[in-house]
Formats: structure tokens, sequence, C-alpha cells
């Protein structure tokens, strides 16, 4: 059984036994095993092929496949096939379906077709996950398990059911006891939405007007709460009869359709899949110039985002569960990667403490939905470019030995329902939740920090630096973490501005917040994308766009509008933008507050970032050219040098270590 | 009880007791009378506090209300609770929801989510406001009613329903009393459309193809006429009950759904809702550089125009009952508008005839769905900072003492059947009617004069200068206007293209006006945007846009295209505009036709605009800068000066008065 | 009896009796002769004057119509009315409705609202057609028929209703006898997509992910193989009781929702409706700088290509069944044509082998749908500006006589398989089919050169240059074509990759034709419009765009990207195109290959585009300006001459003939 991450990291490889021939499958293990990888994950999808016919179970052929493994040296993650129920399954109970805003049901013919909230389809998974752990929940090649796959993908985490309306009342009633209480809370009285009874709400859907954002947030909660709950309903099981063994799920990169800092609560450990080319190609704030520079290396922050938050979610152990090897299918476009990019972004991935690197897919499937997704070799069997590439990177790997992560230099908070709130109501278009979190989370990296991902309850003693994108709902855990927290904490704006319920403050924003800074909001100006507003700092003309917020209070502004209102506040050692600040701005700033922390700002060209590990130090360029460092003192080369190719990586460990 | 308007207009205030404690109550009103506010608007969501079970109702908190507001001198406009009916009532007919254009039913949660057609839903409406009337209808504070609340707000003017189909049979039995009438008047017979029987007629949706267009306009007038037959139940009641008050209804922007002229007819006065922000980032055909430049202004003729068709709708009386005092939250992004802006549009509002102008709301909603949007103070009660506007206001508006309005300069021609007519076979998807009357009303009020909206059936005479917009379908009240008439008549292009039933008319377009201009239109020339054609006109080059048309007949043309064919055309004291003309020509037009009927004239500099009133003049800059004016001949300023600071307002009163 | 094209061309008009009063067809009719026109089209939506009660059909009135045409000379096409069931239809068989993808039924109210599945629907046609023919048949007048009008206009050849589902599961049966052989075909191991029956098949809409690719492309090809079913209904009834009249329908331009090769297959001759400025308007991939040049006048080789293609569905037979004679109704935007351009298009169709060229229509209608679209005469009857050039063309048709068609100089391959299998699974959404086809026929057509259009079963021999567009399912039958060819044949990307069945080949692209290019496409690079890549060939820079294949083997690149793989590919007689050529690239591969081949190319003016049609040769000038052509060796000018104003005609002859 492998050990945790403490030495080198792994690779792993996706592999789908059902799709080849049993023939192929002993030269395939073989293989993977010669190519270094040690990991191999299955089965999520083979729910046809355990259950062919309603009770009829057949699991052999995941035995012998699994005994195949076994003899390889090979460890399995098993996954529980539950994102795919078969027809004959959505046959026998058809309201298992999930139904879209419109209120119309989904149809079967893909994956990921049913209702979180479905007692029925509760009960029949747990039945086919049990029967499965029976099965091969002891085998020794099962290192792990993942529960169902990429939870809410194609957009799937609200459904619009009958199912979930029932269950939603229900979970409303727990919440709220009585429905004057909720009346209360969600503000009722606005448009005469106010209920006799728990049973009178409906589903916040095709409503002519925005409906009430209480009920739309409450909404969320309860679809996170759902697939939380539909997730423990596996757990459970597999903890019974496959003791022993993590379990994971696979998250997605850009989702926040659900809490994933709840849902990873009950996992050992967190994964993510990492597609860098099809994020820059889909993500719709990035800009076209971004996404032309960057075509076949990915934008250079929003991996690194994701490796930091899953950290955070796993709390400290995490896996890339899916990692592009090549072209994919699903983008609008689908670039092929520069050469050395997989190598790359596997090094970035393990440079910020990925136990396990493991590429989609061994094969790339000539029949089916993603015929255009590479994988490790061709459909033929040939390797395909990243077979090289992993060659050349299980040499480079033993560069880990002995070295173990250090705590970040800045905790950058992360909120799932700061997502949704701004989401409900946004003020402008274009305002949204994780373009923010980029916008700061760049701002540092590019200044070379390391950051750790802080979710609202977590732990930011220790932390010389403090940043907080947006966050509207401030909750008591989060302010108690911040009174006990001793650096400087730069709050960005719509900070408390609403409470639990989705009311706005009764003292104003920053609400509770206060405690810190003496300050009021009083009016915001929402702006388009077009009108952004000049800011004097520092002597410098700076520009913030889309949020301007208008403050009072006594504190004396760091920075100005051209009418002289203040955009930039310090109480002591807390800092408050009240504007969201261009790239230049929030650069200098960013380095204002790291020099006073004296934290260990690096001068980056265009396209390159760094991160250090242990006592090693990468350097990775996303360019598609090559690029040249400045000359290091105390960096001993392992890997490259200040020449960097496009998409090379730089390795250097501390002297003197 | 306050005076109709002939001497100082006064303030008003939306208030929702409902909203807030009662113990708030008395000193708010206090401060309402302190700040110069004549007007409370209350009670038109308050339906659940109204009846909060099935036929249990309670008016008490209401009559409370009113006593305190009586104390105060306060005068009240109660509003008809109908626009958000309780989930209660929703549950227990529930056929009464409208049906979108997808047949799909619209949701509960928000407002205005009922079926106008639904004659269970009427008999309810007709309960509610006969018990309303009866608890209040006699009060001493109850100065005015208002029916429901933006009738047809989130495109709900239109229902696709079951029971909308029946009535729309009946409607149309009633209007062609047979069926081969209709199949004849629709022109049936082209697709075989050809019904046997009324009852045969489905709602012109979800085809394949685009419906009928006569279908189609049918469709809208009988949605048109249900809002006012829904309005008239209302309005029984209260004339009944609460005879003496008159009753309004509040308007929106921008909204040409149903016919205003119609449904205001019932009505003592008209009013409407004012927003200059949000029309600005949300109405389409602004261009960006315009959203940029008035960003915290709004478009500079749009709200003037509003005005001055409400004052027709409203046959001399009208008032605003919302007006925009600071940032809002429904737009696709919401600016804080410019100091003074809030002082700037109540002025330009009275100085086109408004009774009242009213804001919307008193304080900040801290819950539900329109948190984002400013009232006069914040939600903890403080002022925010449109008070400091209206107590300045409050000390302006006796310029107004003794002033009456005068007869407009111009007359321009609005017509709600010209803007359906034009949606439904729009042959461009350029061309949209309220854009079209926009080009025409800003060509005129750049130029500094005053104009009366006029209706089809309204009167001409009198005016020295009539402009037509596009005008598809000629009525013969309209025809007879202009006949009567006797100023200069400029037309614009589609005019008298369609029949009542949407034909071409047999003499083809001008159709009936072909009385005034013996000219044929035989071929319509439609237009992307990007292809302008050059106009050669008293030896100047313009340029037509989006829609020109081939024109027969002896007339000598006054403007040509690049080919010679004519696109300007005048006999007598009938001039025709063939083609839609960019904005200087169309002002160089203007200046021609105004100085040939001695019109004053004024040259004003960009995004400043001018408004006589009585003896009265008043300048407003919506730029967001400081404009110097020329000097002035005879005007004595009451404030301000020729040095206009950004959102600035000069009122001058003519000398020698 | 009108002769089959082998002189002069003939001119035709749509003509609806049923939209005029009877007293006016003998004016009309006589009219139409005097104009030079032979043939009327008429009764394609005639159904409800055919059958205005259930089963009481009445065709006498069109017996009336057809004793006058004849009496006139004229030949008349009668149209079966199937395209417009009455509401007395619908009504009694709502389920014949069609559905559309999500599961919504059409409404009645404009055309083509039927679902192709239906059995009643099929039954209910069967017996209105044989009711027609019966009645009118054998009348003298009666040349020819046209079955139903547009097969799938308005989005309608795919229908999701529970009547198609039943049929598609049968076709299912049929072609895969066991659902074992369909799983495997599909590959539906891959999500647990796997049916235990054929009964448990859905239609492949509302997944929450893409459907299987495999799945929607058998629904494309059921889906045809509906519309040739439902057509085959009808061809039976005509050709027992009106036997030796040609039978046709009109297909419309730019669409590809079923196999026009295979429902032309049953026809006797093919027809298309030619509106060149509502294609440009309207066809997304047409660049503004094109719509603006020759925003009057339609793109030079959209509608020249769809000539080419109908001739090969009529094998050799075939007519503009509708051209647009001014301006249309129904694109976004509708500008009027040239002066001279209804003449060009004329010419241009004729000079491609059309046998006859049917003006829409022959008065503008004043009512319904389509009252912008212009006729050739005005809704008052006065003759539009069509009817000039109608009578001067009448004048020119003589210099056809005695010319036939020649073999193209080259062959393109058309296959509407490949739009869809494209369409299923674009991997970049640049990539449309026919925008592909239109790039390599416009670089051939730019060239001079006569191109013929062939499907996968056409015979290729005797072709100097065959050029094969993206070609995904390569069939048997083609790569034998190939086998037998002897000219060049250069091919395009993304050729043979896929199988029958939507796969990827096992020998990977381009598959079966590796027997003729020893090379394997091992990677796709799909890419945004935004990022072409540099090419080099023979010396110079061009641009590769959208689409690059990486490709193994051991031939030579001819053309290389930037680092150094090839997009370019020779091997004996056959190139391989391993990207998607910009205009200046694709232009000089053609000239190379034209030159190799000895082919007559010129060098023509931007916009001038040449035909030859025997010993004639035409010149036409699409600018919207004169242009000046070469001077000419051999050719005798019969119309016009190297002074070519806009819209201008050069009609040669070869000299020494």
């Amino acid at each position: 059984m492998p050990d945790q991450r403490n030495s080198a990291p792994s690779l792993g490889v996706c592999y789908y036994p059902e799709h080849w021939d049993e023939g192929r499958w002993p030269a395939d293990l073989q293989r993977m095993r010669s190519l270094g990888i040690r990991y191999v994950r299955v089965a999520e999808f083979a729910w046809s092929r355990f259950e062919p016919e309603p009770e009829r179970f057949d699991f052999s052929w995941l035995e012998r496949f699994l005994d195949l493994a076994h003899q390889e040296g090979l460890a399995v993650v098993a996954g529980t096939p539950t994102a795919c129920p078969p027809k004959w399954l959505i046959d026998s109970m058809p309201d298992m379906i999930a139904l879209d805003e419109d209120g119309l049901p989904l149809g079967f013919g893909s994956r990921r077709h049913y209702c979180f909230s479905h007692e029925g389809y509760r009960l029949k998974c747990r039945q086919i996950v049990t029967r499965m752990a029976e099965a091969v929940g002891a085998h020794p090649a099962v290192y792990a398990w993942q529960i169902d796959n990429e939870f809410g993908c194609h957009d799937t985490a609200l459904s619009y059911s009958p199912t979930a309306r029932t269950r939603f009342r229900q979970w409303l009633r727990q919440r709220y006891r009585n429905i004057a209480a909720l009346n209360h809370a969600w503000g009722n009285v606005f448009w005469s939405m106010e209920y006799r009874d728990f049973d009178e709400i409906e589903l916040p859907n095709r409503t002519p007007a925005e409906p009430n954002p209480a009920h739309r947030l409450d909404f969320r909660r309860f679809s996170s709460d759902m697939i939380r709950q539909f997730q423990q309903v596996q757990l459970e099981v597999l903890r019974h009869l496959s003791p022993g063994r993590p379990i994971t799920h696979n998250f997605m990169g850009g989702f926040t359709d659900f809490d994933h800092f709840e849902v990873a609560r009950d996992l050992d450990f967190a994964s993510w899949d990492v597609y860098p080319l099809g994020f820059l190609a889909s993500v719709p704030f990035f800009p076209e110039s971004d996404r032309k520079h960057f075509l076949r290396s990915g934008d250079p922050d929003y991996g690194a985002l994701h490796h930091d938050l899953y950290r955070a979610c796993g709390r400290g152990r995490w896996w890339i569960m899916e990692q592009q090897p090549g072209p994919v299918n699903w983008a609008p476009y689908n670039p092929a990667p520069l050469p050395g990019m997989v190598r790359l972004w596997t090094l970035e991935a393990f440079a910020h403490g990925a136990e396990v690197v493991s590429y989609f897919r061994w094969r790339q499937a000539p029949f089916a939905q993603e015929q255009y997704h590479a994988g490790l070799h061709l459909p033929d069997g040939q390797p395909d470019a990243a077979c090289a590439e992993i060659a050349q990177l299980t040499k480079e790997l033993s560069v880990f030995d002995g070295e173990t992560p250090e705590r970040g230099d800045v905790a950058l908070l992360f909120d799932y329902e700061a997502d949704w709130t701004i989401a409900i109501q946004p003020q402008t278009v274009e305002f949204t939740y994780l373009a923010e979190v980029v916008r700061f989370y760049r701002a540092l990296r590019r200044r070379g920090l390391n950051v750790d991902i802080v979710p609202q309850g977590g732990d930011l003693t220790g932390y010389p630096l403090i940043v907080v994108p947006p966050l509207p709902i401030v909750r008591p855990e989060f302010v108690e973490a911040v009174r006990r927290s001793t650096g400087l904490v730069l709050f960005g704006p719509r900070l408390g501005s609403k409470t639990a319920h989705f009311s706005i403050p009764p003292n104003l924003p920053p609400g509770p917040v206060q405690e810190f800074l003496p300050l009021r909001v009083v009016r915001v100006d929402a702006l388009p994308r077009f009108a952004p507003q000049a800011v004097h700092w520092n002597g410098e003309r700076y520009e913030a766009e889309i949020w301007v917020e208008q403050v009072t209070g006594d504190l004396q502004p760091l920075a100005r509008l051209e009418d002289g209102r203040g955009v930039l506040f310090r109480h002591g050692r807390f800092l408050y933008l009240a504007a969201l600040p261009d790239a230049r701005w929030l650069g200098d700033l960013v380095k204002m507050v790291a020099t006073e922390q004296q934290l260990p700002l690096m001068d980056l060209p265009e396209g390159v970032r760094t991160r250090r590990f242990g006592a090693l130090r990468f350097f990775f360029n996303y360019n598609p050219h090559p690029v040249k460092l400045a000359p290091f003192e105390g960096l001993e080369f392992l890997t490259g040098g200040t020449d960097l190719p496009a998409a090379g990586v730089l390795i250097g460990r501390r002297k003197g270590r």
C-alpha cells in the first residue's frame, strides 16, 4: 500500500477495463508499471456492467482486473458507478430524473440525469455500492474509493423536481421550525410572498421577476446539502465494508454550485480534475488576449488556485484525479498543449502538494462521447505525446524526496456561499465571485508568494498576510478567526454586506467586521466594464472598476477617487478596499503589504510563476516563448536553468539546507 | 386635500408600512412632513397582510397608518394589492397563473404571476378591492387610488394560458361576427390557415414559421383589452365606494406591450415610474458611447419623452409615482447618479407639467428582492444623498407659482399599435418603433422645442409643426385630424403601410395619407446598420439608414440618394421622409421646418436641454462636466447662471411678463 | 408539353390562384404569356381550399384555373398541399404535431407543423394527393408535380415526438437486428448507456451532457429516411394516377438536415429555391465585410455552389422553383437587389444548366406572412422592377440554343452525412461543414473552373481534378470511385476520421483512405478563429486556421508549420491537406494543381465570376461597381463587353466553333 505524501509523489491513470477486450488488460497493466504509474482509477461509469439486469449483479470481471493489477503491483482507486444509472433503472422509477429550471425533465443517454433528492435512487445507490464493496472492498488491489464522478457536472447540482421540492420543504421546516420565522427571515412581506405553511413553498424557479434572494440562497444551501447527504449514504457503506481504504470524490475546476468544503469534510482526501486548456477556452471571464497568449498552456494562475483550494478541501491530502494529457473534447475549441506542458502541469501540482497526479485517460476512446479527448495512448494503442513527458517526469520526481510543504505566506479566504450570494444578486453583470478570487490570487502569485486557501471557519493564526476577497456573508467563526489572527488583513469590497438570511445588516456593511474597521458602506456604484474610475494613491493614478463603494466614518482614506471620496482605508492591521482594483493597483498594493510583512517578494517576467515547496523552488514558464530569468543567489539548480524554454520548468533547492 | 396642479408642484414618497415595525411609523411620517413631502403612496403589495388567510380580512393596520398620516397632514395614495396574489390564492385556483410563450406556467415567489384573463382572479380582485375600499375608501387621508402596479412588468402583458385562449376566441367572435370575415381579414388562405369556427383558433405561439401577423396583432389588441378590462373591475368598485378620489395607475418607461392611451382613458390621471440610469443601461438601442457619457445622468431625452407621453395619457394630469433617488437594482449595472441629479430629474418632470414627483422609496429595504435599490434613507434610517437635494428642491418649487403650461411648439404622434405592428414584422432587426420615436423627439428637443405627444385621435389644430414617426396603421380619426390641422406636417417612413387588418393597403402605402401626399411607396430597402446610404440635400451629404423606401409619383424630390431616387418629398404643407435620417440630417431638417414656422429654435451645447413652462425657461445639463451657456436676452435668472455645473439647472423667467 | 432542357431554357412563375379573385386569373395568365413565361407553379399551400371540411373535397376551382392556363399555352407544376394541414385535421389527430428538442409541441398557425413519422398523417396525405391526382392528374395543363414544399424548413426535419420515438426504435431494430449489436456499434458501455431492448431507447434530446454521437447520427439518418418515406407515399400515388408527369420537390439553400441525394433519388428532377440576398444576410459564416460588399448581389459563389449541387441531386435535370425577384421578407435585414441582378441570377442558373427559372412570386401578397416579399408585380398589379429584366432576358435566352453542358473541370465531393457528423462533434465551434465546402468551392470558382458536385457514390472517372472537402465518414463506394479515378485528388482534413458508426477507425484517420495515402492522423489541434497558425510552402508564408492535424508517416511534407510539422502531403496523384488553408494558400494550391492538370485557369477581378456552358462563356459582375475585364482571345461577344457594369453579364461564344 503506497504511503501518504511525505516522500516522492506518484503518478496515476484512469482506465476503463469495461471499454476494452479483456485480452488487452495484461499488456496495458504491464505498460503502466513500466511507465512508472502506481495508481489506476477504474469503474466509475460501469453500472450497466455491474448490474446488467435489475438485481443481477456481476463483479467478476472487476475482480479479474483487480487480480491482474495486484500482480503488477498497481494500486486501484475504485469508483462507485452512481453517476450513470442505467436505462432500466430510470424506467423503473422515472421520477428519479432531475428537472431543469424550466421544470422540464432531463433525458437519458449521457450521464448525471438523476436527482440527488430522490429517496428511491439513494436506496438503489446504497445497494449497488454495498454489492460492489462486498465483492471487491477487501481486495488487496483496492487502495481507495472514489464516490460517483464530478458531482454537479453539466449543471446538475440544482434539480427542480417534485422530489426536490418535498425535501426542500422538510429542510426548511427543520431550519426554521415555524413558518413565521421563515417569513420574517426571508422578508416575505415584501411582495406578499408570505406562506401559511412550509407545504406552500415552491422551488425558486420560473418567477416573472427574480425570486426572493433568501429563498434562492436557502435553495442553494439545500441543494448542496442534498449532495452531501447523497454521498454520505455511500460513505457509510464503504467505511463499513471496505475499512482502511481512504475515500475521495473527484471535484471539478471552476465549479461552485455546492459547498466543496462541506462535501469534502466527510472524505479522507480531496481530488480534482484539471483541464487547463479547456478552462481557458470556456471560463467566461478570461480576456481574449489571454486566451490567445496562453492558448496552449492555460491560465498561469487558475490551476494553481485550484490546487491550493483542494489542498484546503482535503485538509492537506489531495490528488489530481484527472489531468489533461493532450487536447480535450468539451471546450468551445480544443487546442493541443505546448510540448512539455503535461510535465509542467504535473510538476505544478506536486509543487502545491498533490500526492498523486492521475492522467485522464490511459487510451483515447474511439467510440461514444469523448473521442476527441486525448489519452496517454492513441486509440490504436501507440503512445501519444504525453508518454515521453511522463517518462521524463518519473526520473525527476525524486527531487521531492524528504521535502515537506510549509505554511503559505498568505491566507486567502474562499467561500462557496459568497459565490452563491453574489450570483443571486450581482448588482452588475460584470461581478462574479470566482473572477474576483482569481484577481486577488493572481496579484499574490505574480509577486511570487505561496498562498494557502482558507475557508471561513479556518485558522488564520500565523499568517503574516490575510487576504479576503468579496465576502458578503460573514460568519461568527470567521470574525473569531480574524480576532485571533495577528497578520495584516486586506479585505476586499462587499464585505459583510449580507446577513445569513440575505439581508443588509442592521449596522450596514461591513456588518460584524465593523469590530475591526470603523466604517460603514452607505452606497454601491455598480459599473459596466467600460466605465472604470480613476483612483489616486501614493501619487500614482490607478483605476477602480466594476464596483466602487461609498464609505462613511472617521478613517482617513489612503486612496481616493477624483472627487476625493476614499476607496482604501486602514485601521491598525486591517485594510479595506472599497473598490475592485485594476491589476496594476492591486499589484502595487500587494507589494506594499507584503513588504511591510517582510514576505519574500519576487519580480517575475510576464507569464512566469514560481512556487516554493520545502527547500525546493520551482519556476514555471507558461509563455509560448522562452524567457530569461534574473540570476539567483542561494539556489542550487536541480533541473533546467535561467534560460527557460516555452513550457520550461526550473527546479532549484535552497542552498545551505 | 391638495389642489390640482395649477400652483407649485408637490413631492411624494413611496412607503410600505407593512415592511416596518409599527413603532417607526410616527417618526417616519413626521420626517416626511419636515422634508416637505405631501403625498405618501402605500399598500400596493400588501395582500398577504390584508387577507392573511382566505376570507379573513384585516385592514386595521392600514387604518392606523392612515390616521397617523392624516395627523401629519399627509395625503395618501392607496394602492390595490392585485399585483401580488398570495400563495394560498394561487393554490386555490392554479389556472390563474400566466403561461409564457412556450406554454409553460410562471412560478410563484415574486409578483405579477397572474393571467389578466382569468375570471376567478378578476372576481377575487373585485372582492379584495371592495373590502379595502369599504375599510378605508372614505378615510380623510386617502387622497387617491393606484390600481395594481406596473401592468405588464416582467413581460407579463401577454399570457398564453387556456383561459386567455378562451377569451381570445370570444373577443374575436365579437369583433368579426362570422369566421369567414376573420379568415378574409387575416388572409388565412395564405397557408391553409383558414378556420371553420372561432373555437379552432389558437394563440399565436410556438408556430414553426412566424404566425400570421394579423393573428398576432389581434392578440396584442386583445391582450391590451384584457388589461383594460382587468382594471375596469377595480375602477367600478372604487368609483362606487370611494367617490371623489382620483384614480391612477403607475405605468412604466419604455414599455409598449399594451395601449396606455386606452388603459389611461379610464383613469383620472396618469403616473409613471422614472429610472433614468436603469433605462440607459438596459434599453437596447442606446449606443455604448451614450451609455458611458450619460452613465450617471441618463439619456437627456428619454425621460422627457415619457413625461410628454404620460401628460398625453393623463390628458394633462400626471404624476411621477416612482422617481429613482440613487442607484437602483435591476439593470445590468447600476451606477450612482451625479450629485444633483435627483434634483435635476425632479425639476425636469415639473417643467413638463408633473403634479407630483414621488420618490421610490422612503427607506432602502434591507430584505427581499430590492435590497440594492436606494431610497431617501439608508436601511438604518439615516438620510441618503437624495435628502439634501430634496431639501433644496422644496425651496425652489415656488418658482412654479402661478405658472401654467402652454401648448407645445410641436405635436409628435405616438401610437402603441405602431409599435406592435413594427415588432411583428420589422423587416430589418434594426427597426424598433420606440427607437424611431426617440430619433424624432431627440432632434426636436435638441433644437429647444417644446413637444406635445398626441395619439392618433388627438387634436392637431393649432400646432405649427406636426411630426409623425413611422405610423404603419393610419386610422380614419388621424386622417381627419390631419385634415383639420394647419401646421407643417413632417411624416416619417412606413406611413400608412398597413391596413387595420395588417395588410398592404390596396392603393399601396401611404394608403389613406395619399389624400395629402400624391406618392406611392413601391418597395422597401431594409438595411443592416452597417450599410447606410448617402443622401444629398441642399448641397450637403447626409446619410439614410436602416430603412429606405422607393417612391413613385410626380413630386420632385427634395433630397436624393446617389442613384437619384428621392427620399424627401413635399406637397404643400406636407413633407414625407421616405427614409430614416441620420441625426445630422434630421437636425437640419427640423431646423428648416421650425424656421419656416418661426418656432423658437435654440443652439444648445451637447448634452444640454431646455424646456419652457409658462414664463419659465429651464436649462438642464446632463453632462458629467460643466458647460457654459451662451448669454441670453430677455431672461431673468431665478436659479443658477450660464455657468452650468454637471447636473446643474438654470431656471429663468421671461422678462416683462 | 415543353421539351427537356436541350435548347433554350425557360422561365416560370409561382402563382396562387386561391389568393386572388377568380376574375383576375385570365388577365394574369395572359400577361404571363406575354412576358415570355412558360411554367406556372400552383397549389402547394391550398389544402384548406381542396378540403374545406373533413372529407368534403373541391378541386373544381383548380380545374377551372388549369383550363385557363391551358388555353394560354402555359404548363403547370401542381404542388401537393401537404406542407399545410388545416386546423380541423390537426384537431382530429393532435399527436401528428411535431415536438421540438425540448419535447414541447409546435403550434398551428403557420406551416410545417406536422411530424414526418406520423402514420395517420401519412394516410391522410395519401388521401388528399389521391383525390387531387384523380381530379387533375390527367389534365393537359399539368406538366409536372411538386411534392409538399421545402421539407424541413423552419427547423422541422427533426421531430422529438412519441411517434418519432416509436418509429426510431423500429428503424434501429431493422438496422441492428439485436440490441447487443447496437450497444457495441454505439459504444454504449462508455457511460452505462447500454440498452436491454430497442424499446428502451429514447430520442437523443435533453441529456445533461451531449448524447452519444452515434445515437445522434442514427437519429439524423432516421429522420432523413422519414422524409424520404413521407415523400414516397405521395410519389406512389402520383406515378399511378398522373403518369408521364415528372415529379420534383423544391429544396432549400444552405439546408442539410436531411440527405438531399437520397430524397431526390426518387424524383424525376430536382429544384431549389434561390434567395441570394437572404442567404448572405442570414448564413452565419459570411464575414461582415462580404455582407456589406455584396449586400445587393449576394455571395458570388454560394448560389453557384447550390446550382451545381442540385444539378447533381437531379442527375442533370433541375429547376429553380423559386427565384428572388426583389427584396424578401425573412432575413435579419432585407435589402433591394442591384438593378440587373435578377437577370444576372437567372443567367447564372441557366449557365449551370437549369431548365427553368421560376420566380417567386407573380404578385406580392398584400396579406399574411410574406407581405414584404417582392413579386414580379406589386400588390396593386403594377409591374415591379424585375419585369423589365425578365423582358430583357426572354430576348437573350436564345444564346443557349443548341448548347449542351459539358462535364466540369473539377469534381467536388459533397456529403450530407459529413455535415451531420461534424455538427454533432465539431471539436471547435468554428468548424461547420457547409462553410468548408464553400471555402473549397470558392477557391475553384475564383480560378474560373467549372465544378461538378459529386456524392460519395458518384463517378469520378474522367475528372482531371477531384477535390474532397472534410469527409469524416468514408464509404466503400467512395473508396472504389477514387480507386477508379485517374485525376489528381486533393483531400481536405478530417478525412476518414470516423467509421459508419461514429467511431475512430482502428487504423486511425484517414481510415480506409490509407490505401491511397500512407499517413496517419494522430492528433487534432482545434483552434479559435483568433489563433491562426503560420504555414510555409513554396517559400511563401500562409496561414492555416481552425483545424490543424498532426500527421505521422514517411511522406515528406510539402508545407510545414513553424515547428516543422507537415500540413500538406503528396503521394502520387493524391494530396492531403492536414489543415484548413486560408484563402490565399488555397488559391495558390488550386492554381498549382489546376496548372499541373492543364485546366483552363483564369485571373478574374475580385467579385467577378465566370462559367462555361457548351461553347458559351459567361462573366458575372457581382460587384456594386463596374469592372474592366482583361481582353480575350477566341471569344465572340454575344451580349455586353469587357466593361462590365455593376450586376453586368458578358456572354461570349467560343470562336471557330
